[in-house]
């Protein structure tokens, strides 16, 4: 069982993989009469045929230690998750090396962030770490096979800080 | 001043005018082995050139009785809103009268439900309930203007029930 460290989730440490969906991403412009501010255009989307829609996710809650061995990606489009409730989640993901995941690389999003996975980049399954672990999901939708998985031959445990 | 009464949100009163995004629409299906439900494309989606995006919106809290006189619409795409942090909202919208809003329907969402306006419907600014007031939106993104608006001759007021 290998140990991994959570790594701060910003920006610079997230772009390989994705974008960060909060309001620390860019300089929101005002709407309604200033009454709401827009933060826009937060995330790369790319889907085959430009086939994509709107799901909700609800998922059990997990807890640290969280151990984990197994990987998935999505080769026909990117795939955006962000918590209905507010809820933090733990981020897993993994550059690709010849068809498999590499080493991971573990985040923990602060309450209220959602995330977008580019496409076809490895990933964890939704991981909520809080109740509920509803999530709107944006993803590819269609009928074609969209889903590449792989398990480690090891396990991997992510520790509480 | 006239005054609207608060209608149920439910499939069949909001048909006309979009979609619900709650776990109520749609049977789910199960995966992740089993630890999350997938509640499936819950949003008829419609975006001139496939151009969407990923937005929030952090608008400014509303309280009941609710004055407005004020609707809009987007002819380019549909335009989804789900909370980040649970938030009801007052939904305001009305079917379109050679190029203007008619006579005002009224909804407020429960706790976590989210809706999608189908494309050129008129509806009102967003109005959330209760702090914080932050949306994801799933609208149309590009330099086209995208917005009509309107003004009603005279000012409607929503009472708290």
């Amino acid at each position: 069982m290998k140990v991994l460290k959570i790594k701060e989730l910003n920006q610079k440490s997230f772009q390989e993989y994705g974008d960060i969906i909060d309001i620390n991403q860019q300089v929101p412009f005002k709407i309604n009469d200033g009454k709401c501010l827009r933060y826009n255009d937060l995330a790369t989307l790319s889907f085959k045929n430009d086939q994509a829609g709107i799901s909700l996710f609800e998922s059990k809650r997990v807890a640290l230690p969280y151990k984990f061995n197994f990987m998935e990606k999505h080769p026909l489009g990117s795939q955006a998750f962000i918590p209905v409730f507010g809820s933090t989640f733990i981020v897993i993901v993994a550059s690709d090396n010849y068809g498999k995941p590499g080493k991971p690389e573990v985040f923990i999003t602060r309450s209220g962030q959602g995330i977008n996975y580019h496409r076809n980049i490895w990933h964890g399954i939704l991981t909520p770490l809080e109740e509920r672990g509803l999530f709107v999901v944006l993803d590819w939708i269609g009928s074609e096979e969209n889903l590449d998985t792989h398990h480690y031959n090891e396990w991997y445990c992510i520790e509480a800080t």
